[in-house]
Parts: C-alpha cells; structure tokens; sequence
C-alpha cells in the first residue's frame, strides 16, 4: 500500500471531467468502496461517471485487477495444469458449458469453473446444475482444488468472498441505471474470471435477439474490451462472436438443459442438438488451443469432438457429478426425471418457414414458466422450459408442433403460450439465417 | 397530478442517454425525491447525468420551477408593489446587498431579499446582518411581508420549507462532486429566487479570480442560463458580468462591512468606497430600470445614487434594522463596536505598483481569521476580517500598509498573513486593470 492518500472525491472530480485515473487511484477507490468506507451516493456518482466517460484500456485494466484482488481468489497453481475457462454473456438454452468443462478435463487441462444464476431472460448454470439431486455447488475454494485436482474440472457458485467488490458495484448499477457500461461489465466479467486463477479464457459473447447487447458493434466492442483486459492481466484470451436468434439446441429450462447434455455425452442423436454441439466444441477447441493441447482452433474443435464422441468427456461429468455428491443414477433415463405439471404443445398455425423470433422473449417465456426467479434469491423450477421443434428456416405445415411449453401451473403456461405465439414468426419466404460463429477476436486482431 | 406513474428509473436512465426529459417527468422525479421516496444513490446518479449531458432550456426552466414549488412560497402580490431583488455569485467583501435593498425600497419598490451564509471563501448577507445586536434574520413568511409592507425591504435567512428540493439536491451535489454544473447552479439559485415571489431579478455574476466560475465564459454562460430561466418563470431578469479581482470596498468580514455600508449610507467619504458603491448602484439602478421608475439603466444609475447620498436609503435601513429588532444606537459609532481581539499589519515590502492577487486566496485568508466557518452549521467571527488599504494600480513604496488582519487569535492572523503575502504581488509595472462592470446580458441578448 502506498502513503499517498487518496480521497474517493478526488477519483469522482477526475472521472467526472474525463482525466485519466491513474492505477493507484482506481486501487485506493476500490479499496474505499469494499471497507465500506464510500457512501453509494458517491458510488453511484462515479458509476455514471464512469458510464458517460468511458474508460482508457490503462484504467478498465486497473479497474479490473483491484475488483478481482478485493477479496479471496482461487489459487490453481497446486494443479500444474493449463487453467482454461469459457464465459458465456447469456443466452437462451445455452448450455454449453455443461459440454465444455468435461471436454476440457478430458483433453488434460484444467477448468475451474465459477457459474452464475439466471439473469434477466437467459439461464444461469448453477440453476441447472442445481437440479441434480445431492449436486453440492457450494464448495469452498480447498473442495473446489480437490474436484479439480481428481477429475479435471469443477461447476461451483460464486462464494460470498470471491470479488467482494462486483457485488458492491453491481447491485448499486442495477439500482442506478448503469449496468449497460462495456467498461463496467467488462469490469465485472474479468474481475470474477480473473479470480478463479485462470491462464486461458474463451469469452462466447453473444449477439442477436436474444443477447443482452442490442447491437453486433457493441458485442464486438465489449469483446475487444474483454480480450483487452484479459491479456493485460497476463491471460490468453479468444472472444467468439456468436449468434443468439434463437433457443440453443433443444431444450430451455433447467434440468431439461441437463438431460440434453447427458444425452449427448451418451452419443444420442437428435436433430436439434446439432448447434449446442457445434458451439460446444468450437469454444472447446478454441480453449484447447489457448492450452497448446492443439496448434489451431480447427484442429480443437476435431479433438472436443472426439473427446464428446468418444464417451472421454462423459466420463469426467460422471466423476465431477459424485465428487460433488450428485446423483448420477438418474441420468440412465434422465427424461423419466423430467416431471413437469402442465405440459403444452404450441402448434404452427399456417403452412411456411420459421422465420423469426425475438429470443429475448422467448427466454423471458421460459423464465416466466418458472424456469427464472420472480425476486433474487427465489426459487426456480427445475422442471420448467420449453423445447423447440424447429430451428429457423425449417419449412412447417400448420398444426406441426413448434414448441412444448413444461410449467408448474397453467397460468404460467397461459402467459408463456402469449408471449412465444406474439413473438414466433412463420412466413412464406425462408429467413436469411446468421451463421452460429460469427467471427473470433484474440489479441492479434485489437 | 397526473396519471402517469413515472418511475426515477426511467427519468435516470433517459437523462443518462441524452434523452430531453419531458416537464412532467422532471416534476415527478422532483416531487418523488422531496417526498423522500428516492435513494440518494439515484440521485447521485441523476445529478452526475446532468453534469454530464447538461440540459435544454426547457428541461432547466422546468427543474428550477419544480424546485420552486417543492415548498413553501413568499406570496407578495398583497404588497401591490414591483417584487425585485439582486443575486450575486458570491465574492469577497461583497456587501452590495446592504445598500441595494434599502435603495430600492426608498425608490418606491419592494425587496423581499433572502439571503444565505458563508460559502467558500465568500462573505454571506445573513453572517453579516447578525452581527447587528438584536437583528432577527429568521422570520416567519408573514413577518417577512409585514416588514416589507412597512419600509420595502428585508432581509432575511432561508426558511426551512422554502424550496426543501434544493436542500436536498444540493447537499448530495457538494457529497458527490457535482456542484460546478452550470445548470444545477442555475436552477438551485433560481429556485430559491423565484419561491420569494419576485416580478424582476438583477444578477450578479461575478468572474475574475475571485470568483466561483473560473472562466469569463463559464460566468456568461451561467449568466445567460439564469436570464432565460428567469425570463421563461415570466420574470423579468437582467444579469451584470462583473470583476471580482480584489475585494470589493475597504472591508471584507462580517460586522466591518456593516459599519462600511452604514458610513456610506451616512455620506461618509473613503477613497476605498468607491468601486463598492459604484456597483451597488449600477446593480439598483438595473433593479429601478426593471421595475419601470426610470427609464434606462442609466437613469436608474443616477436615481440610486441619489437615494444614496440624500439620507432616503439610511432612513429605510434604519426602518427595516429596528423592524428586525436590531440597535440602531451602534450605528452612531459603528467603528467603536468593532473589537476584535488581534490587529496587524502587513506593509509593502518594496516599492511598486499593486499588480495583482489570487482574490479566493484572499478571502479563504478572511475566513481563516473567523470571518467563515470551520464547518455547517458553526460560528462566525463577529469582528475578523481585513481593511484593504489600497486598490490595484495603486502606487506603493516600501512600508505602506496593504492590508490591516484582524483576528481572533495570533495563530489565525499569522495563518491569514502567510496567505496574503503569498498571494499579493507588488510589480514594477502597473497592471491592466479591467473594468469594474463587464457587460449586461438581459433577454434581448440571448
């Protein structure tokens, strides 16, 4: 620590008239703001400071490190393996990480993983993971080496003590109406990833309907942010741009989400696992290549695919599951599990091609069947979501099933039948359909 | 009141994009922060939103007129008079207002003058109009209009109910480093203006280096702001760019600069009056000028001027004392009440020319001697301050006195003359002086 003192209205007056803060200032605000020592007006005033200035590289660097070092970090270093992880900025039954950590583990490499909960319209991993019975997601950082150390890889929630300071920050930008910042939530993202000891980071940043960032340019900027600061803090960091037009895979919901993952580690096939599968393996080969198990990203997907293919990766999510204490009996026949209270089919109403939807909504569905929580802290369904019939562009006849909707009471079910059949868009021409990989940013291309 | 449920959210988040806000909107956040219903966090959000993206003439005449009637108003209609008052800036022995107000009511007008405290390194009207033995600056409303009735002015402190918003604005503005937004500045001063029920408003921006805004441009800026705020309230406002280089007049304090003002008004001559009463009366004969006794600014200049030196103005400031309960009897001698503690000196320690001064350097050092608080809410030095005995330009040889320090202890007048030697130059050349009164900005200007 240094002698010099600096006031936290110093920082705010700065960022305010658009000086540069230099490191120390971002560390000693930060450091203010966790000691309880910064009133949330004086926050919040630095928060939309912060949103209308914008940031230099230097200060979203620094920024980034003093949240990540504010409170316990995950030393990996005991594992002398390649630490590699994948950040996904939220999707619609985007479940892919369920795929990559095994794949990863499988390949040799080590992912300590740390998921969020459902935010908004999108899911969150802890949630799914959650409805395997006995799945202990609260481990603390020893447990959480020792899974690793056993079988490669290891899905856990956030503890109470890991960047102390996103929580501040983060509740005070929901409050304040500052959460759209690149700067900030790039803050937040690498500060929590920063933490959890990785060498290596794939960022799935999401663009789309059903992306948080409304715009390509601004999913691009906050991914050339995200590299950015990765690489500054010494990580090797790809982002891959990827399209959120609709449901990923199969399934949106929770145990559902699982069920698809399990199956498709078992080598079942099913027409609509073909671009969870593809993503999968391509944020796993990326993630490979970051690990030097492979030369390119190419030859990574090839190598996630064998790993998935293979039975490998199979292997590692049925070790992780018992050393967490999951009850991985179930997953011999994980559609018997499934027990939702009302079932739905929402049929096409015209002959046409699926042309569009806003994935927003359809997440917003799922997560008012009882997939999401109504207030932090809530439950969630683990029976709750739909499954999709179609990816876009599919050619229907009128009466075809388009989605089952699985909810908890038929109130539920009513509201969510509203939203998809408001949202779901069936035409006479065939949609011009993004493709799933949009473009991949590393260093080389800032 | 409408319908519309406006949230604070919304009304952030729009300021926050660069959105205009709607009057209505600005009325309901108002009326939500008075009522206690937003958190200072939002608030602080807000505030820095404004600083950042500024604000339309109509969303500023609409922030200043919700500010208005967040509470309590001086209803003046029943006088059946022209309601004018003057504002300054704030500057360092600017005690214009003791002479304003008693002009003006002699000249037949009303002045229903409210007036603040310290702030900064600048003097405030109520510390001095206190040290008056006996003078009661905290009326009811009604008080306020019986003295008024009776000899056309009075001076009085804010009440609490008068514009409550303000309070609370400006105490998270001076928490959170947004005080400096021209418009903030401007609806907080008039607010406060508009809530005492005035018909015409003659501001006094001050600039030079004594002055809060730093900048010739900034002080016209704000200046403009409060004409065509004023103007669209349907009152009728003029604003003088005037220096604020040096003290104004011969003294700087609290009762010092009544006893200057009661000699003046008694036609009592000092070389150092001039420039203090030159600006009082351009400044009233702007007010006689808006309040249509005379028909040009000029004109009025010359009636003021009068009212000054034919005994009209002291006889209405003795009225408007002894309404207050103040003694009179001290204005014989006002000199022999003034007893501070510690005098010295401090002489020209070469010859040359006045040439220049850091003038909010010189009035942080008449605050140090007691002249200003240690923090809200504190005491006031009845008797600190300084007597300026020269003006720039003047011609000084080596041991001439420039300044007599009066103190309340030796530490404060040893702090005070480290100060002022700093900051008082004395140069060979003379230096360019600049004009007394710059400029007029009234609605025809804009």
């Amino acid at each position: 620590m240094n002698k010099e003192q600096i006031h936290p209205m110093d920082v705010i007056l700065k960022k305010r008239d658009g000086i540069e803060l230099r490191p120390e200032e971002i560390h000693a605000f930060i450091r203010d703001v966790v000691a309880g020592k910064v009133t949330d007006a004086r926050i919040a005033a630095w928060l939309m400071a912060v949103f209308q200035r914008g940031m230099t590289a230097e200060e979203l660097a620094s920024l980034t490190q003093a949240m990540r070092s504010s409170g316990e970090e995950f030393n990996a270093s005991f594992l002398a393996k390649f630490c590699v992880d994948k950040h996904s900025t939220g999707g619609v039954g985007d479940k892919t990480s369920l795929l990559i950590a095994p794949i990863v583990a499988a390949a040799g490499l080590a992912d300590p993983m740390i998921s969020g909960r459902s935010l908004g319209h999108t899911g969150g991993t802890l949630d799914k993971m959650e409805t395997i019975p006995g799945y202990n997601t609260q481990l603390s950082m020893e447990q959480f080496g020792e899974v690793i150390a056993k079988c490669g890889c290891s899905i856990i929630g956030q503890t109470k003590n890991l960047v102390p300071a996103d929580r501040i920050l983060y509740a005070l930008r929901d409050h304040t109406g500052t959460v759209e910042s690149p700067n900030l939530i790039c803050a937040s993202i690498m500060s929590k990833k920063l933490a959890s000891g990785l060498n290596g980071l794939v960022l799935d940043v999401k663009t789309g309907s059903g992306a948080f960032m409304k715009t390509y340019e601004a999913s691009e900027h906050l991914a050339r942010l995200m590299v950015e600061t990765g690489e500054l803090a010494g990580v090797r960091v790809a982002a891959l741009l990827t399209t959120m037009d609709e449901p990923l895979g199969r399934f949106a919901g929770n145990w559902i989400e699982v069920w698809e993952c399990i199956e498709i580690m078992q080598g079942k096939q099913h027409p609509m696992y073909a671009d969870l599968i593809e993503l999968s393996v391509t944020l796993a080969g990326w993630m490979l290549c970051l690990g030097d198990k492979v030369s390119s990203p190419e030859e990574g997907r090839t190598r996630a695919l064998e790993l998935l293919h293979d039975g490998s990766a199979y292997k590692h999510w049925l070790q992780m599951v018992k050393l967490h204490g999951g009850k991985t009996s179930l997953f011999e026949n994980p559609a018997a599990f499934h027990k939702p209270k009302v079932v739905r089919e929402l049929k096409a109403d015209r002959d046409g091609y699926l042309a569009g939807m806003d994935c927003t909504e359809v997440g917003w569905a799922v997560q008012r069947l009882g997939a999401g929580r109504e207030k932090p802290g809530g439950p969630v369904s683990a029976h709750a979501g739909i499954e999709m019939h179609a990816k876009l562009g599919a050619l229907l006849k009128k009466g075809d099933t388009l989605v089952t909707m699985f909810g908890d009471s038929e109130e539920q079910v009513d509201t969510a039948e509203e939203m998809l059949r408001g949202t779901i868009r069936i035409e006479n021409e065939a949609p011009m359909k993004k493709w799933l990989i949009r473009t991949a940013i590393t260093k080389d291309e800032l």
